[in-house]
């Protein structure tokens, strides 16, 4: 697929997950995906994203960096968010934090097929702490 | 620049770094780099990574993933590595762990103008949790 389709592609999935729009998730995320290694399937990466907007219920994906060849995706994602309770075994409990992800995505057949995502958990400790 | 190109120019800046070849790392990073948002510069990036080297003396740069595009690169770096003392605050003191960054770099005039990046410190606290 050219890059400049996988880009797009991607792009409506940010939108999908934005609009919780969890019937087409499966448009865009393979059956057999993979999250960090971890064969978590369809059903458990909705699962996951799911319990994140319920956890954060201002979640919202926001991509600041996106890079693109013919079968990956690398994305910069941007948070500005307010997770209740703990977040990442961290003690944010509602209070308002800005970090980034930089994460990875290998297509397969037009769908996500694996994820390799890293969270700046030290952005959100220097925050905590400063608070 | 074509990404093709663009790949190529950062395997050779890699090779530049795993052989601390420092006195021509400014073919690949330019004099007003700047590192997650902070202006560092040529000889402020060449210093934090010559100091690196000396805290990891088994350090080395492992690409698993390159994405680029015409001006962009993004990778995802393995390290399997010995920090002494300290490493991003945690006490890893010369034992071995593996982690990985996901890390983005703009281009500009076929040099480094920024670099974004995220290293898995969860995975280096799971590892001496377990430890």
């Amino acid at each position: 697929m050219p890059a400049e389709r996988v880009a797009d592609l991607y792009r409506a999935y940010i939108d999908c997950l934005n609009s919780q729009d969890w019937e087409n998730l499966g448009i865009y995320v393979g059956q057999d995906v993979r999250y960090n290694g971890v064969l978590v399937g369809l059903d458990g990466y909705r699962q996951a994203r799911e319990a994140e907007f319920r956890a954060i219920p201002d979640l919202r994906f926001d991509v600041q960096i996106l890079v693109a060849d013919d079968t990956m995706v690398a994305s910069r994602l941007n948070f500005d968010i307010s997770p209740q309770g703990t977040f990442l075994g961290l003690p944010v409990n509602g209070r308002r934090i800005s970090f980034s992800e930089n994460v990875f995505y290998e297509f397969a057949e037009g769908k996500i097929a694996s994820v390799w995502s890293i969270v700046d958990k030290a952005a959100i400790e220097a925050q905590l702490s400063a608070a």
